[in-house]
């Protein structure tokens, strides 16, 4: 009943979100899922955060519980003004950083902030949903830009901005994830980093950098953020504390120019932070307890990755292809012959086995042969057992064809 | 440098926010400030939080670190259906309730979710500064209607629903906070709470409750809240934790049918809720501590308000006028004579006080004889001193004119 009523009463947004359909995430028991690019559950730090809450009693801070502004020069702010400096070479001041609650908080203010219905934007093909699902809610447009094993191609982002440009349609900005990309766990190399810096400067091109993942590399070096590449104002940088800490406390951070991020500020939906969360993993950054952490989270991602590499060595029909990350939590597997991802997934998931088909990833039905796989919240024995599953469903799928 | 090629890349919402001053929330130590509804300091739960923490490691509770939807058939969903139910008198099912960031979080939602550009609103007048600012992020017009002693007037609800109706300008919602009105500290009567709702259902007009205070009942009788006596689906209800167990938290719930509940979430800005606020929260609940707490702050604010009361009384020249709150944080003040808020805000910060001028709480320029008075953040001394310091102002004022 309450629809007949509602029907007109939704804005152009919310006729979207009621069009809009998301996966549930509780968990079928019997399922083994790759499908959520959920934290390793029995790595969360349960007792350091209750070590964190009896600080914060002891030291009687009651600004914890309190009303807070989200940009502060002190505390959070200060402790990961200092991280980036120390872990990804960026030198900002605490008040360039807006504390958000987690990385999708602040990158849909940051669509609502620069995004007007029937804009165009850029992003990775394939791009990661989350975002992508905010940019639909604004109304953007969405041009997809094609990664290879070396990330995104800066030629065909100059060469698609131009195209863009020419047709009058300016692009606001490119989305990328150039560090252990979701959903294809593929890294930017450093020379195309600093064509894509080279790239966007020339053309005043807005780069939205989504580093979610760079603290869970367990192979390769190191490469320099497009935020420390561009010229200041031409990239927003993007972070959580999601993978490291915990995604329950939902707080991602943006970095950019504290005049632009202060406004970003007086945009947001809630222009308070969750000051507890805040304190409770300031905490953990300052007490040293992050990088131990991360020390322990890298062997167990590590491990985990290479084990589901093994598997699909050791499973996978001939022809089947899949990248190989040098961290974070993702895969990204290519079908042998002609076979497609949505066409084997009812099989997929009667054989016990989830994961999220390409096309899902992409805007304009691309990505059919494709898939992602996540190995981060699933165990060794789940990792053999459901590609296993997945690779007789395959074989079934080639055998009927 | 930044804003040159930054005042091209906002949106609509972000030129909006660009232009969008608000009030810094770091508190000069010098002023009694009578500005923000901040609750009272020292009875923040910091050692119950620590005790939660410390539960949820106790028994493992790995889901309190793990991303979670924000509509749950359990936990403080569960717990806060109990609670609705017992001190509300509101029967609804836990999936009927959306866990948001803080109440603001569900209120921005709720807008951006119904409110285009260009769409109307009905809303009190004057109304709360936070909710207007966001429904003015999302180009909607907003139409006031006036409140008194008993709140807002049910039959100018009707003449302004209907005029606008009749210049083709249909009201979206009424958004008003019938209980402890923040900036008025005024109660809607129950006969006037009836009447709302018939005008409400005869024509079809979404009330959007705001329910913030009704915890903080300090004096007179509960009244029934707007959302139980309307037509199902014609009513969303609004609450918060942030004044009952603590703002830093940032949750606060909307309350709907669970249809509509649901594609509220899918539209939010971060779909997942902060599952470890909210498990602490939980604990809070189902121990008991929560009404504890309740009772102990409902004391707290009950002797602040009264102490502020005997200060006017005492302090005030004639013709000042003040509301009487039976609950909540904010009164409502109107000058002598034809002095002004904002004539009198400079000398009153020269002379250490500091409150919010009465247009700030209106759209359109009204409220120039008014004020409002927070006295939940301030000591009892503070109280007496800031209203001295106050009456001195005005006394000053009306002695140059």
């Amino acid at each position: 009943m309450s629809e007949i009523q509602w029907s007109e009463r939704w804005s152009r947004r919310g006729k979207l979100a009621a069009e809009r359909a998301t996966a549930p995430r509780t968990p079928n028991p019997k399922m083994i899922s790759f499908v959520f690019g959920d934290p390793d559950a029995d790595s969360l730090p349960l007792n350091e955060m209750a070590e964190a809450a009896e600080s914060l009693a002891e030291h009687k801070r009651v600004d914890a519980l309190g009303y807070q502004d989200p940009i502060r020069g002190d505390e959070l702010n200060e402790a990961l003004a200092i991280k980036l400096k120390r872990d990804q070479g960026i030198e900002v001041k605490p008040e360039q950083i807006l504390v958000t609650s987690g990385g999708s908080g602040g990158l849909s203010l940051l669509s609502d902030m620069l995004l007007d219905p029937g804009d165009t934007i850029l992003i990775d093909a394939p791009a990661w949903m989350g975002a992508t699902g905010m940019f639909r809610l604004s109304g953007a447009e969405m041009v997809g830009v094609p990664l290879d094993d070396e990330g995104i191609d800066p030629a065909k982002v100059a060469e698609t901005y131009d195209r863009l440009v020419d047709e009058g349609r300016t692009p606001k900005f490119l989305y990328t994830i150039p560090t252990f990309q979701n959903p294809a766990g593929v890294e930017l190399t450093a020379e195309r980093r600093q064509a894509l810096a080279k790239v966007a400067d020339e053309r005043n091109l807005l780069i939205v950098e989504d580093d979610a993942y760079n603290d869970l590399r367990f192979r390769g070096e190191k490469k320099p953020t497009l935020f420390s590449l561009v010229r200041p104002g031409n990239a927003f940088f993007f972070g959580t504390l999601s993978k490291t800490i915990a995604a329950g406390l939902r707080l991602g951070y943006m970095v950019g120019p504290a005049d632009i991020v202060a406004t970003m500020a007086r945009g947001a939906v809630d222009s308070l932070r969750n000051s507890y969360s805040a304190a409770l993993a300031d905490w953990f950054l300052r007490s040293g307890k992050l990088e131990e952490h991360i020390g322990e989270l890298r062997e167990i991602y590590s491990q985990k990755s290479a084990h589901m590499l093994a598997a699909l060595e050791r499973e996978m029909p001939e022809g089947t292809k899949w990248t190989r990350p040098n961290g974070g939590f993702f895969l990204w597997l290519t079908l042998p012959g002609s076979l497609t991802a949505p066409g084997i997934l009812a099989d997929a998931r009667d054989a016990g086995v989830d994961f999220i088909p390409g096309p899902a990833f992409y805007g304009d039905g691309g990505g059919q042969q494709s898939l992602r796989l996540s190995y981060s919240a699933v165990s060794l024995d789940e990792i053999d057992e459901g590609i296993k599953r997945l690779a007789s469903v395959i074989r079934n799928a080639q055998s009927t064809r």
